[in-house]
Order: C-alpha cells, then sequence, then structure tokens
C-alpha cells in the first residue's frame, strides 16, 4: 500500500495539504505549526504567489526546513495520488451529503483510518474562498472548527487547532504537571508544627479574642495554609517570618 | 465584588493579557483569534513597538475594532487590578511552587473560577522569552501547551489554542454534524427497491456466476450502498444509473 521507502512518521502522521494558498506568511506560519506538533508532509497545490516564497521560509522560523522540503503539484488530485483518506477543513455548511465532524471526532477518524493502514491527509483551502466543492467532492469527511460569530479563521490558525487536537491525542505526547520541586512538599507534620506555632504566638497575641469564635477562626486560616500545598522549605520560610513577626510583636509591648 | 457597568461577557469570558508584546502582527492575529471564539477583554502591558500599531489593525482583519478598545497599562499589577484568577501561559517548567495545566484542564479551572464570581484572565509572555519568574509570581496556575520537539510556538498560535480550548466547552458553542440535507435520507424501502432492481438485473447478467458465491459478494455489495447513507435522489440516481447500464448491456446481447 506505501511505497517502501516512506518513512514511518508519513505513514502514520496526516499529511497537511495546502489547496491553493495565497500568501507566504501563511504557509510559513502553518509550517511552524505542523513542526510544533510533530507533523512533516506538507504539500501545496498551486501557491498563488509562485514557489519558491521568502516569506514562507522567514516566517517558518525553526521549521524552515519543512517549508523547503514541501512538495509542490499542479492539482489537487496529483497532490493525493497516495492518500487513502481525506478530511477537508470548511468554514461553511456545505449542500453535500457528506459528514462533517468537529476537530476532536475528526482526529478519531484519521486515527482509525491510519489504524488500517491508510494514509492520511488534512487539507485546507485558500485564505478568502476555503475549499471548492470540486475539492470537497475529493474528501471522505470535512471538518469545522465552530466559531462564534466572526468566523472567518485565518489559514495557519486553522492548521494549528487542527495539529493541535492530533498531537494533544498522541500517546508519546510530554504530560504536563507539576514540575519537579525544587524542595520536597511538607508533610502534615511539618504542616502541624508550623500551626502549632503560629496558633501558640496568636494566642498570646490575643488574637482570637473570645474563646467562641477561635474555632471557626483558626480553622479559616489553617484551611489557606493547607490550600498552598507548602514545601518543606517554605514551611520553615513561614516559620521564620513568624517568628520574626512576633518578636518584634513582643519588642513593641515591651516599650 | 464587579463593578456594576461591567458587561456580562467581561465577568464570564477571560481577559487576554499580552505582557510586552512585540510585534504588531501577533497582536492583531491574537486579536482576530480572540474574536473567533468569543473573547473581546484585551489587555496589553507595555508594548514594545508603542500603541497605536497601524500593523495590529491590519492584522486583526474583521476583529480591528478589538483591537482599538484594547486596554493598555504599564505594568502587569495595573493590566490586572480586577482579575480574580490568573492563569500563565509557559512553554518552559519553572522551578516554582506552581501547579501546571494542559490547556484542558486550565478551561476546567478558568469554569470553575468564573462560577465562583472571580473574574479571569489569560497571561501571555513576549515572543522571544515568554513570561518572566516576575510576572509567573502572580498567577494562580500555569497552562503549558505540549508541543513535538520544535516548542517555540507562535504567540497569536498560542492564544488561538486557548481561545479555541475554552470556547469548544461553551455550551452555547454551535455544533456541528451533518448538515441539513438538500435532500431527505432514503428509508430502507427506497433502499430494498433499489436492491430488488439491482439483484434482478445482477441475476439476469449472471453476474453471481456460482449460486454458492453469491451470498458473500451479495452482502458485500449491499454493504456498500448502505454504509453510503443514500439519500431519496441518489438512490432515484442510482436506479437510473442501473436502468441504463443494464439496457445498454441487453442492447449488446442483442447484437
Amino acid at each position: 500500500m506505501h511505497s517502501p521507502d516512506a518513512h514511518h512518521s508519513t505513514l502514520t502522521t496526516p499529511a497537511i495539504i495546502l489547496v491553493r494558498p495565497q500568501l507566504g506568511e501563511n504557509i510559513g506560519a502553518a509550517a511552524r505549526a505542523m513542526s510544533n506538533f510533530g507533523f512533516s508532509d506538507l504539500r501545496l497545490v498551486a501557491p498563488k504567489n509562485g514557489w519558491p516564497n521568502e516569506r514562507a521560509v522567514d516566517m517558518a522560523a525553526g521549521a524552515a526546513p519543512l517549508v523547503e522540503s514541501a512538495r509542490v503539484f499542479d492539482t489537487l488530485p496529483q497532490a493525493m495520488h497516495d492518500i487513502h483518506y481525506a478530511l477537508g477543513t470548511t468554514a461553511r455548511a456545505r449542500f453535500l451529503e457528506k459528514a462533517v465532524l468537529e476537530p476532536e471526532s475528526a482526529v478519531t477518524a484519521l486515527d482509525e483510518a491510519a489504524r488500517e493502514g491508510k494514509r492520511c491527509a488534512l487539507l485546507f483551502g485558500p485564505e478568502r474562498t476555503g475549499l471548492e466543492n470540486e475539492d470537497i467532492v475529493t474528501c471522505d469527511a470535512l471538518v469545522t472548527i465552530s466559531t462564534a460569530e466572526n468566523a472567518s479563521l485565518n489559514l495557519s490558525q486553522c492548521v494549528m487547532v487542527m495539529a493541535y487536537e492530533w498531537f494533544r491525542r498522541r500517546p508519546e505526547a510530554p504530560r504536563v504537571g507539576r514540575p519537579a520541586l525544587s524542595n520536597p512538599p511538607a508533610g502534615r507534620e511539618k504542616l502541624e508544627g508550623f500551626f502549632q506555632q503560629l496558633e501558640e504566638y496568636l494566642d498570646a497575641a490575643n488574637h482570637f479574642r473570645t474563646p467562641d469564635k477561635k474555632p471557626v477562626m483558626w480553622r479559616n486560616l489553617r484551611n489557606i495554609f493547607v490550600r498552598a500545598q507548602l514545601s518543606e522549605q517554605e514551611v520553615r520560610t513561614l516559620r521564620g517570618t513568624l517568628r520574626a513577626l512576633y518578636l518584634r510583636r513582643r519588642e513593641t509591648d515591651a516599650d
């Protein structure tokens, strides 16, 4: 089904086909977005301002090699010669008997097709007009990015959204999370030590005024520090601060 | 908690704060992305190339009014004067004791804060360097968009991803789907009528050769047309085509 020399990535990562794109800037920005999310197969159908295009290279920033390796075709069928499953992006509802998918379901459809060994492509139309009906006929389904009133999405922004949606479903996508802490989190014991000191000082300073108000005030105060998920170092910092505050107060009292 | 004259939308839609942005083009493209997804509150902290900026207006396309109504502040604390909950976007892991969220969980966090009546903001740093640590200290949590090796996301593309993620979780976001068909879908009866005619013609043409092969061949053939989810008009078209093919065959036979 595939040429033997094809890279693994081009088999499983959809090709991005820009159909009659106009502005080099948009081609470059699309390439940069592709590169951000692990896409490598850029194909251009009849770019309107000719090719190569210096502005595309400039705009691609670190993805200039991807722009330089883009393949250019005269017609969409030529660009799709080795594609088995294609989704066309479109802003408007079309009166064609085609399923229209959200970006998320589109990625599911692409993944299913890829699992069946199909080489996939995502098609994007020209800036002003989008894909023509005769481009759309060649697509297996359509994708529409839902927008608010202003539905005019920039071409490279469309590529960005689709590439982002695709990449975040990759099992190998790096998972973000709380970074490795420079300090270990404070255990309950450390926190309780801080609370004891705080309570002692506040009692001594007559902060709670009347005994009946103390439970609520004290619970609310502790809650703030529990919620902060303090590190051991931060508890040490707080205890130092607390001591400094308290001792200064004592000195003032002594005046 | 909020000024009484504030619009409903600015209470529930996060503000977008671009911190020391450099290029007018990026500010304009960010405004366009905001407008695409229903955002309206754009704030700029010390834009490096001055303000107003013609390139920002040009790049915003239909969202030029949003650029023109952007509020400019000298410092980040000034820009955040009325904000209760802020997320900072960052490409790099920071050694700060802050949660780092995926865009999707970031939207959940923003929605929870908005439900508590908090006015929210999303912060984006300058093009080359991103947010500084002292900007990040003011954030409640961080957001990182996972990328492939090339992690350098364009500023307006970051805004796009976050605005897209936010908007697609709005209950009022238009749901895409199969568009209203110009023709009603064909019911089973119409489809069966077509199948009967097809079977009759194929039997007459001795297409199935041997009776034992017919069930599988016939099932596979019908499956194609079932899967196509034909409209009534398409069934009529197919029946016409079938008749034409069959009658032509008969004429040939008669030769």
